[in-house]
């Protein structure tokens, strides 16, 4: 697999973390009194390799954009969500207007949103040229029917978030956060985490948008179909993002790998998020040491996910927007732990 | 009772909730998929009657310092806390230099602090003039033994927090948070708490700060005395804060009630400003209307306190530091949820 012949994760500097121990231990405050932002602050300094670490002033979403076979339901019947496939394409203009949920929520916080055009099944003539200029296909195969991409699509999207992330890096992001916008994404994200961990579709599939009961129970049985139909051939990580992912999915496990390449820590967001993160992390197992999970979604294959990658959630806000929404919520909360580190007095120096 | 005759709560502005409510579902997002966030905004139009809310710009947290009788313990005897009263003293100058854990935390936030030495047991001569000028008494009764105050005192205490409230809201405060310093703090709550709510002692005794297991030990016999002095003669509010109570949890009564006089919303902190508002509530109900809970602490009190109030709180971060650290953190949040209404986009304006 060309892909990943260049896959080599860096390990964060446990060196850094037990000072950092030590540090936090000798603050002004009973000991351990600060709780998780200790361990954030402690993650932190392995992540950066220094004692403080270092501020987190430079934080990037990169959103990614695309449109689902799975979506597509003859009129009248159920689809399996809330909003019909078109909202994709018109979302993606809302975000360039910069009145998305993700985009306010970034800007209360100072972090920056980018949007990019993954596989929407629209040709968007009219918004910007770097949105667009990393397009893999329009759409993706119906998971229930058929497989999702072709192995070369797979491999390309997968490149294209590494490149993504590459790009944020290069540009000065202190921390990372993947966002997802789709019709369809909590689908495919159910039945990537279902295939992942051996789950069965009704332990995975959660209401998504908002569907109603006949929409809940279309959805489990489409999850159900696509886990049937693939059963014994996912094992290895690519093959299953070709048979029950999509492009953004891809792009997103690419953008995670890469971000622990190039020592950068990653807030995940939603169930799309940790769908990806499971996939990645069968691509280059260390990688999940460079990510934090921002919240607890909603939806239940978000809380297995996050389980099975032993990640404690930062928030819980009741969230299933996507975009990266509840991840950058987040940053607050690191940038505090951040603080404590590097501005609290010293016990020793009580007079 | 002269003290609360002056008490007119008014109520927060359920037109502008419902205004809110109506425009929370017009945002360009699934219904609801903002979760908690879509409740604060709510809320906060609620308290500033209108909608979007005002800017959480000017957020003011007033620390209460004093200390209490029942944290003198007989050189080699277990204490009801993991360190030394005369900390309280040290901690006063710690704040003045700013690097008090709230102080740190607030700073990220741009929120401000101001310490009041309401009953320390020393003269603090050395720390500006502002701090001690509202001082009620050194120290406390030991409430195991004896009353914690002189109802004169209590009075005098609850007037001070409401002078405070009053101060900060004039200077412009868009926003109150409680925060308290004092070894033997969890103690005194843990036993507001439980006399506030008919509960023993060993339902509301936490480890404080980190005592170990012999002194939980000893904090559950003190609180089990102190509640067992004053069974049957504490139902009255002012009466709960003169024998139980101390200088600092009367002023934070006085604070919080006063904050909702003056329509003010409030983030609470930990189990000292949760006993504090049980209190408060008993002396003007409509007081809770103007509260939020920033967050869970490890201290049962608090959990049981948040129940009895009906609050669900912003965040859980395992936090038992105290001084409104947790308070300020949801900040953010709140800033978060009024940034959605105010600058997302409409469903309607989707093309």
């Amino acid at each position: 697999m060309t892909t990943t012949r260049s896959l080599v994760v860096p390990l964060p500097d446990t060196t850094a973390t037990c000072q950092a121990r030590r540090r936090l231990d000798e603050l002004v405050k009973p000991v351990g009194s600060l709780g998780r932002l200790e361990e954030l602050a402690a993650w932190l300094c392995g992540a950066h390799g220094t004692v403080p670490p270092r501020p987190l002033d430079d934080v990037r979403v990169a959103v990614f954009a695309g449109d689902h076979g799975v979506s597509a339901a003859p009129p009248g019947a159920p689809g399996v969500s809330a909003y019909p496939r078109e909202l994709t394409a018109a979302m993606v203009r809302v975000f360039q207007a910069g009145t998305s949920g993700v985009t306010v929520l970034a800007r209360e916080v100072g972090a920056r949103v980018r949007v990019l055009d993954i596989a929407v099944d629209a040709e968007l003539d009219d918004v910007a040229r770097d949105v667009v200029a990393r397009k893999v296909r329009r759409g993706s195969g119906a998971i229930d029917v058929e497989d999702a991409l072709t192995p070369g699509e797979a491999e390309q999207a997968f490149s294209v978030g590494r490149a993504v992330a590459d790009e944020e890096v290069d540009a000065g992001a202190d921390l990372l956060i993947p966002g997802d916008m789709g019709i369809g994404n909590s689908t495919v994200a159910a039945a990537l985490v279902g295939a992942s961990l051996g789950l069965p579709a009704h332990r995975v599939v959660g209401t998504g948008t908002g569907v109603d009961e006949t929409g809940h129970a279309h959805k489990v049985a489409v999850v159900e179909r696509a886990l049937h139909r693939v059963e014994g051939r996912v094992a290895d990580p690519f093959d299953r993002l070709t048979a029950l992912g999509s492009a953004c999915a891809a792009a997103t496990a690419g953008f995670l790998v890469q971000a622990a390449v190039r020592s950068t820590p990653v807030v995940l967001d939603g169930v799309f998020s940790l769908a990806a993160a499971l996939v990645a992390r069968d691509i280059a197992p260390d990688a999940a040491r460079w990510w934090l999970a921002g919240h607890r979604s909603t939806e239940p294959a978000q809380s297995v996910a996050l389980t099975a990658l032993g990640l404690e959630p930062i928030l819980d806000l009741g969230l299933r927007l996507g975009e990266g929404s509840g991840a950058v919520q987040a940053v607050p909360v690191l940038r505090a732990a951040r603080a404590v580190l590097a501005d609290m007095g010293s016990l020793a120096d009580l007079t």
